[in-house]
């Protein structure tokens, strides 16, 4: 296992700083050092005992830095990558942990053009409803996915460190191609943030909208709790992964719309076909979800 | 408190088997008589002792009964009032427990004429993912909400005696007019569903289905868990709420295309902005729904 004596962290937030006290913990890191534009998250992340040292600007926190993470909003990548790039040491892993990865590449190509073979694209699966550097955790990672998308340029040694951080930090790790990776959350993760965002802009459209919410129950709560994700990290996700995340949205329109004629037309065979394919698909996955002998969660629920 | 002589449920199934056991459990009545179209369903009640008689027809099972309950799917109930409307005893409370009620009352109207005062027209928010009378339980009512909405016809001795049952089964007693009713269920209830249908149909018109599902995290489960609801339930209330829940989806597509145009245009402000508005929103919601002193839920969930 290779232990890194100075880790850079550009970008002290939830996921740089859980990032950074998972390492530790598990003896990864000697010494971390940390950059993020804010003092305020800088200063909590060191009193916090996140990083061991802040610098004022980014390319000062990758100077001598065997690894260095980008963990930064992916609109900030491109900036990010220019900012540090001569910085760089020739022998330092990067990584990044942007939720989209085609543009990440796509800046990384421009930007880190000597350092390609050792910057490896990655994106862990994992979160909280939470942001920043109070919220981080050690064992945030744990039991969760991390998929690396390896570019043509990276060596298989970068790729072989990368994972076995991930590994180390307890995420189950998996690779596959940038576009592959971006299309499968736009249909998975970002199309229904997208779908929910709207959806609870079109209650707040109605007259009646706080009489209605008063009426909402389980199926509404779930239905919409992914609606309340950050604003900023949304928008960036969806003009990041825009081409996959809008087929995906009109997929779905397209086919809400088909479900509207049927009810207009009051074509109750169709209705059910349709339904009954949606609950087929859904209960499959639902199915494929629940570990052999494990309890399966308490049913009641609304359903009128 | 009013005790029943002899109830007749017509339509054996989780809500009719339900509030059976349950109006037993609290003493409300002495005889219950079931129907139930189906010889199976009508056998597995009278066995799990849910009905201590059952009848070959709905007619015959309301002969002499004092309070008549129709827990039959909405599509069902003008054929059922019209079955056993000459059968019903002058005094007989009539309750029906659809999830709509504008189209309810408009069956109601045609067949119940000399019985509209006793016609209580009412929807317990309640339920679970399986339907059939052998999960029925007496508890399915306690902490729930009943909407009951009485119509211009209803007398205060009816509303008053409906309101008594559902308030001793353990549900918070409102009323309301139905069509307000049908608006807000197609707000919070209906639309979801449909909306979650077809984007469970968008999901599998993928030609990366199957590989975008192994990747599907939390955020998607509690999305899509309602489109796992029962396809004829369900198409029975859309086709019954059709003009509410169009208006409320086509509201819905203008919102989401909406998003898609700033997407299309990488219009980050519009996007905040209209993100912003909408976790606000859902926060301000779910703020609402934490009763004082109660632990939220964890918040550990897929971000990205």
């Amino acid at each position: 296992m290779q232990i890194f004596d100075r880790v850079a962290i550009i970008g002290c937030g939830l996921i740089g700083g859980s990032l950074a006290l998972a390492m530790r913990r598990h003896g990864l890191a000697r010494r971390i050092v940390g950059y993020s534009p804010s003092l305020a998250s800088r200063d909590k992340a060191l009193r916090l005992g996140v990083i061991d040292e802040s610098t004022t600007d980014a390319a000062s926190a990758v100077e001598g830095a065997d690894l260095v993470v980008l963990a930064v909003p992916v609109a900030s990548t491109a900036a990010t990558f220019a900012a540090v790039a001569q910085s760089l040491e020739p022998s330092a892993l990067v990584m990044d942990v942007g939720s989209t990865k085609v543009n990440v590449i796509q800046a990384a190509g421009i930007h880190l053009r000597t350092h390609l073979a050792s910057f490896v694209p990655a994106h862990p699966i994992a979160g909280k409803a939470e942001s920043g550097v109070e919220h981080a955790q050690s064992s945030l990672f744990e039991g969760t996915q991390t998929i690396l998308t390896p570019t043509a340029s990276t060596s298989a040694q970068a790729a072989a460190s990368a994972k076995a951080i991930w590994t180390t930090v307890g995420a189950k790790v998996s690779s596959m191609d940038a576009a592959l990776h971006d299309r499968i959350v736009a249909a998975v993760s970002h199309t229904p943030h997208l779908v929910a965002f709207a959806f609870m802009n079109a209650m707040t459209q109605r007259e009646d909208t706080r009489q209605a919410l008063a009426w909402a129950g389980p199926g509404f709560r779930d239905f919409t709790r992914i609606a309340a994700g950050d604003p900023v990290l949304w928008r960036d996700v969806m003009l990041a992964n825009a081409v996959e995340v809008i087929e995906q949205s009109r997929r779905l329109r397209s086919q809400l719309e088909a479900l509207e004629s049927m009810i207009v037309k009051q074509d109750g065979k169709g209705l059910e076909a349709a339904f009954a394919q949606a609950a087929l698909a859904r209960s499959n996955w639902g199915a494929s979800q629940v570990p052999l002998g494990a309890t399966p969660a308490p049913s009641t629920d609304v359903v009128g």
